[in-house]
């Protein structure tokens, strides 16, 4: 198994080993779609290669099995992300992580999650959305701070436009799958998101809080 | 042509004479797709039988026409809404009209039209919307005195659930089609609306300012 | 825990302490996608707080594991609604809460509980949709004296409009998801209701009771 | 040029003049997007053949063109339908085309002219929508005592379910365009009537009055 | 528990027990979201007033229950349709049902069940597809016999259009949610149908075998 | 100007002038919302290559403005194609484009007339829909000759599976936006092309005779 | 049981014993929605009659049950295919299969198998996706020399637009319904694939590997 | 006229004084849905405080009425931004623009006006698609450079996840509305760029050219 022309081809993957050198980070790998037995050796090749390992939406179980093999790897299960990086990151400026409600935690966790490993100094501010607005407004300080913030909303999603609208921090918004009805499966605070009346806000797809941590690294640098 | 029945038969429209006796107002009129010879048909009717007249969505031009017939017709011109009232409604409690931006005024003006036509105190607040939310804020004691709002949102519509959160008065949300691109013609701002997270809001058709003037009045009562 | 600024913050979530004074009921809890170890320590902090508890979408299970701790709380079955109510509401005028069919029986019961548990004297009238309007007419003097009208409707939703082109009351209505097909989950009764060609009807989420019955409620005052 | 094989070759088109004996009547023609000169020898074909012509959304301006080469063709403008029958037509039993509103007419005359043209005894009810529902009910023997009725109506379309339920004649229903925002260019009158929870209802395409016409006609036989 | 104003008030369900004298045939009742005590209830109350019972959509388990109580029912497990009929129906014209797959089956039999059961003849034409049109214009016979034809398709749903194009029958239409990706549960057959290039087909809700068979019913008489 | 890298950087368009070598033919110019300066400056590019141009959706207008300069230009009308062909083409094997109405045929045009210029011996056979099968039926021998057959249809849009049915050549399908209502501008006969019953068809985007003309090139090569 | 007319007919299914002359491959069997009884049926009349047996779809457990009636039959397990074939197909040029990431291996062995067991020679080449490019550019001989290439993408699908870029081959895209929310199960690839900016892309339904392998052998022949 | 509370008030606008502030730049003005007098007056109030002005999507002839009034101002008409800068700008780190074709210039250019007025170092790539993909590559120095990159793309958008695939700078894409059929006026390219399958990607509304580049300047402080 080889690596030329910049990446190892397994068959039924080709692990892109080039990644670190062209983005600042390896490859990340998404789980669903993927048999445990293609999870586990994508997570030895990659190791193989002393490329950091971040496996997104990994169900606890298919974490277990993945252990086994890989002692190394841990687990953040709010999150759902299994990871082991080899290279220690320097912290970079401050990322805030806001949520709307309660039932977004699972999103902003992975959000968060993904700053963290990607070495990101982060703060939580969670259930702070806009039918109770005095919670946000009472923790401005801390957001303001931010040189960048990652919003997470469920429902009307209208979160991130107010927060917006009160720093001069880039927003990434993260509309959530939370709610019912005419929710239509995060549709409409993915629309709410995309029409913001407040300029300096960028939204990723729906639940995707990686994309959003990923993304907030990136600006973060 | 005789009103048995509880309508007056036109052939290509029964006068629903009886509405006023019903609803507590008469039948109002939906201008669109209907030729200014049957307007002028069916203002002569309602005229006749001492009904009060609402035309809604009436441009200027057939305004005109009809004003050459029936003299006593007047005319919002913001609010594309054609008149003649012959009862003096009687000043009901405070209602306050809330607009998220300056181009959703034509349909905030049709809300406040109905309503003041209608019978009812009014107070407009206009381009308060969630981009600089202190502009609301330093106006919260005015729609707090109201017993109903009426909120006239385009774009992501969030002003709606801001409102709702700081006030015990129902909210009657109304969605723009003001935007563009994703904002659908006014899709985003409606899903936005019905998935509010602050109880206490409720929500007519798009560019409904009509219906949600007439709703706020049936509550004003 | 202290609630300075009008919240308690639990971390997970920041109880809004201050809602009853501002909308005039205390903090609602939607409980899906909160786990119960959450949803125990939110209902623990409202009662710390003295505030009224109730809990929308609480399945019998998680009912019954709250209980244990906090034996005060009550439970809806049929609205699957918990609460637990401290101050004793003044019973307001009539509110009238109709249905379509009988499979939209547990929507238009949350909103029949939403309505009773916030004080309000109730008559409810079911399975007299549009397809035999006579049982409607029957009964139309129960529903003309009613101060607001909640109406529940699934598959195409018609009955909204009915009702309120019979009588003086504004009508909040409900889509429900009941119906296949082209029904897609609910849309169809939604737009039904947004299309009214009978003005005196504002909508709320699909499936909806709650924030019907609340709304209502706010309009019976 | 001849026909061969049950059509008439004429390049640009294949006029099927088999189809008066496969289906009773003749090829009907769709007008937009054919042009004039397309349109003339179309009907200059039809003609040739002795068979019925029929010209759907036929704008008045084509028609007159048509007519200095066609000089026996007939037009209903209301309907926008061109004409020219060889065959008397022995008059069916009763068929009844009610519509919701006055801007429904348009629509509700092509289900007329088309039905007339077919040999079908008409009576039409117009503007008895469910905003004032005795207007409806105040001519209830009319539409009993037809084979087929004809429903047209936009907005929320719930007139063809009320209709539906008050008799045992088959309902053919229309939905049309009218409206606006959240009737989605009849969108929302299209899945109302299929989801008619009163059934003997059955849908044509959105503003097809010339369908609903021909099919009641074969029901009509 | 009386009848009075035409129906009987269980509380949770008014059974409108004037339908078969206004409509010709019961209530039919649509069994899923209603529990089986309230079926049972329904049942017992059509049975005692000796109106004929017809429960669509009614599952194995449920029927069994049914019948424990109501001996008479009957169950054609196909078309998971539960009976009881009281009175002897003469039989009608023929009327044909078609099937475009295999797996259209169950809605074809829905319609054939309901067809046979208020008295119809029938046949059936299965499996005729426009993938291999000959096996369809092998039968170009029998269903040229029809006074009415029920055509039932999924995936694209073209066979509506083709046996419309080929008999002077009335095609009632009905797409199933056969299919996969782009069908988007029916959708794409329900567009199809809806949009037919040949005149003679109307269209009943996704799935609606049910519905397509009174409807033909209605016609067939 | 120079062509480094494989193209020509005109600031505003990078002319591919690799493409002849990669793709077997040059880079095809889709016209709507270029300037007719930006045009002219492209066909001078290309023309300056020696690479064969091709400029779709270019209307009349355009046309003869950019005939002016390019003398060499032509022009099919009824396909909105301008063109200029350096290389004779070998005649290829037959290609067979079917339209289902004269209304589609501006579509089959397109794809008739890229066709012809990238080298095609080309057959078309028009207003063959389903409405009356026999005209197709009449022409079977034609299409069965084909190497490739394309079909154009709009509304519901059935011939491709029908055709397809009926033939060993693969059918490159093309949805046309011809109809009205629940056509939704052509979405109803891309569902219907994609859902195919019959295997050996594949899709183009509506409208796009170019690429349904061009995708049979190179199947016929 | 005759084969009258070229067709098979088992009452609930006919099968069409003519589609090997028509069309150069027998009727293809589509499993899901059919009982393990008609599959059983269906599978013996197409061996009696030597066809080629094709059934996809067929889950692990159903293919176990025709196994033992069928001992002839068999299965791809990762294709879900299972098959039987008579006639010995002559190899014939080459095609490749694509596919953007490992999750879409399914769809795209389905495709692999359907052109394997009709003849054709094949490579696959998998996991190349955008987001490392030089995967696909090291490889890129390899397609070249393709007759035809089926692209398999979810996501956003874009991988078929840069192949179609690199090649003179026609490339055959099959969206899969990899993703999650704003992929809406495929839609989002399918989109992107019918909109290429690249000629010479043809589309099938999401998740369609099958349909993908049928059209390329068509093309490959 | 004051600007008590952090905003001047006009009536029908509240000139948010406060924003410069807040976010770092005045308040942007969208002009779509005003009046030009009311533009005239918000214009006027921005420079009576001194604030930075920018006017997007203002076409050519409001321009000139407004020129008149304030002679100050300046536009480009490629971006259709008016604007009049009081601070002289710090020139901050590089931002690329990238657009897939020659159709998408009007927005690139808007994103890029954006971009300069705010004080950028800009280089603009345009016409560098997927369909010739090495137009790309020739240039991956210049965009590597970057601090933030903007890629504005329309029909089926891939660009922006290939550009993400190949630098460590965040990517900030822009579905265009450029397209036809399947594109629904950018929802192709919108949902492409939502699911980008390479991380680093944050997408704005379709044809958000101001909104990119506003979001690109927060960044590249």
């Amino acid at each position: 198994m080889s690596s030329k022309g910049g990446f190892s081809d397994l068959g039924f993957a080709k692990i892109d080993t080039d990644r670190l050198r062209r983005k600042g980070f390896s490859e990340v790998i998404y789980c669903p779609g993927k048999t445990k037995e293609h999870l586990d050796k994508i997570t030895a090749e990659l190791i193989r290669n002393k490329q950091d390992v971040l496996l997104t939406r990994l169900d606890k179980k298919t974490f277990a099995y993945l252990k086994k093999n890989h002692p190394r790897l841990k687990y953040r299960s709010s999150a759902k992300i299994g990871f082991c990086v080899f290279s220690q990151k320097k912290k970079k400026g401050l990322a805030v992580v806001i949520s709307g409600g309660t039932a977004d935690i699972p999103v902003a966790d992975e959000a968060l999650a993904t700053l963290e490993i990607m070495g990101n100094k982060c703060i939580k501010l969670y259930d702070v959305g806009v039918a109770g607005v005095h919670r946000l407004m009472h923790n401005i300080k801390i957001f303001n701070k931010a040189k960048v913030i990652v919003v997470v909303a469920g429902m009307e999603g209208a979160l991130a436009s107010l927060v917006s609208g009160l720093t001069s921090s880039p927003v990434v918004a993260v509309p959530t799958s939370c709610g019912y009805g005419a929710n239509f499966s995060g549709l409409s605070a993915l629309l709410t998101m995309l029409n913001s009346c407040s300029p300096g806000v960028a939204v990723v797809n729906i639940d995707n809080g990686f994309g959003a941590g990923y993304f907030a690294s990136l600006i973060n640098k």
